[in-house]
């Protein structure tokens, strides 16, 4: 079974402070710090593309596992803003990092419920290739695309990339998918002519509707109860989204993980750069959850286990 | 297992004579008809878009096999050229047919070598959710980034879209595949500022390199012989990759499809056109070898039996 090894992240070291912006968005600091959720804003430099983020998670994998990378068998890049239209970024970054030409290549075209989706996705393709490693990037520099006189994005977005290993071998992995899509509302989370548009109230119903169904219905399906889940790692939309997820499912706070004040939402990202910092604390028999949601509009919820 | 139901296809009614491009790219007919393998491009109206010409497709799957919509469970575009950055096209397909809600949609970031790879990768995903049917569409219409001024590439490409119904009681599956990437000559076909560069000779000789190579490691994986291999369908890239691919392999010509005079390549459309036309004459034990390549570089090679 295909396991999550080990979670590579970069988060650009530039900030962009939300708290500058207070006087032009008519705004204050409790609106920030309860509604938003966040108080900077990681910005990529104007050069760096999606592949250059991968690379830079890449850098930071390789300090925290050993890798021979001649022994990855695939390299999927989950992104909306490509470097370029083609090739697909992946391409670009099997050329960065030198690996094999065995090595089978993709992008999958996902924004916030990208990961936990190519979780899905990979995690199938790998053992039905009879894959041992893989590579699953996260990288959707939303800076190149936000107006930054739009209220509805210009406070919330973030630059990250992650990469995750995965492995035949290790021992957190997905006992269980909820997945789904309302395609007849693309339009509320839309990217045209390169700029983002969001119709924050119509996103937000959504999730608050959406995402506790399809918790409660993938708990459901593996017939686990609500105590049996150790943490809960929700798509760091908005302060305010996480905690009326939390207060719908009825939720101790303390066990959902929230973290975005001083990085922003970044989309894909969001979810694995989370899960990179508790990997460690994980002990066999452990569950936790992971939801994801957004663009699309779509949403994708898992459990993963220590084995 | 997950097989191959049916195949819907849509190419545009308008067609783009090259013979009457002749003078301006100082060429002839017969480099048309035996190098090139074009003499006309199918092209979409300007404002169609690559959901709109999947929906064309559907409608055409429509006519040849019952489909209940409800039944969908996962729905896949194939294509780099998006209706927009975000969100997926999936998505826009799957909200204009009026999929339900438990459909997962994602599209995957590929070229040429597309058609074969989704398989691989739309497959293993249905198959590890317990998914019965799924939709895989291709469309990826070049007419939007072709310059009309460009001989490398303005002779050639044509807009199509095809969707396959994928389905787990379907007879027609892959028996195994061979994948693979080589990222590091990625800018030879690239499309930077929507317009589409590629560099001819590269690509052909890349093809003529790897593809002949990778049949070969497919059947000796599969334990086949050339021999029972009833027909092959490699991507339509020119009359005259397919031709050196033939000579490189050794094959009977006459067992090689080719079909591309009247609408041009259709990148990932061009293999499910082929095969669509010849699906009702395949027989129980009857296998076929399907080969991708282009955009990354990358390609893909399958071998799909009739069970």
């Amino acid at each position: 079974m295909i396991g999550i090894a080990q979670i590579g992240c970069y988060i650009p070291a530039t900030k962009k402070s939300n708290v500058d912006l207070l006087d032009k968005f008519a705004t204050n600091e409790a609106f920030l710090r309860d509604k938003i959720g966040v108080l900077k804003r990681a910005q990529k430099q104007p050069h760096e593309t999606a592949s250059d983020l991968c690379v830079q998670a890449m850098e930071d994998l390789k300090q925290r596992i050993e890798i021979d990378l001649d022994t990855i068998e695939c390299c999927v890049v989950v992104t909306q803003n490509p470097d370029v239209k083609i090739p697909h970024t992946a391409a670009i970054v099997h050329g960065a990092l030198g690996l094999a030409e065995t090595c089978a290549s993709f992008d999958i075209s996902l924004g916030c419920s990208g990961y936990v989706y190519a979780l899905a996705i990979v995690s199938a393709f790998m053992q039905a290739q009879g894959m041992s490693k893989g590579l699953l990037f996260t990288a959707d520099p939303y800076s190149d695309i936000i107006d930054p006189n739009d209220k509805n994005t210009a406070l919330i977005f973030g630059d990250a990339a992650t990469v995750t290993l995965l492995d035949e071998q290790a021992n957190l992995c997905a006992v269980g998918f909820d997945l789904g899509s309302k395609g007849a509302d693309y339009k509320k989370l839309i990217c045209e002519n390169n700029q983002l548009s969001m119709n924050g109230r119509a996103v937000f119903n959504f999730t608050a509707a959406k995402v506790p169904i399809s918790v409660t219905n993938l708990l459901r399906k593996l017939n686990l109860d609500k105590t049996q889940i150790k943490q809960w790692y929700f798509h760091q939309g908005s302060k305010y989204i996480v905690d009326t997820i939390t207060k719908r499912l009825g939720l101790d706070p303390a066990l959902v993980v929230f973290d975005m004040y001083q990085y922003g939402n970044t989309v894909s990202s969001s979810i694995p750069l989370l899960l990179s910092q508790d990997l460690a604390k994980l002990q066999v028999g452990d569950k936790i959850l992971l939801s994801g949601f957004g663009v699309g509009l779509s949403w994708a919820s898992t459990v993963l286990e220590q084995f």
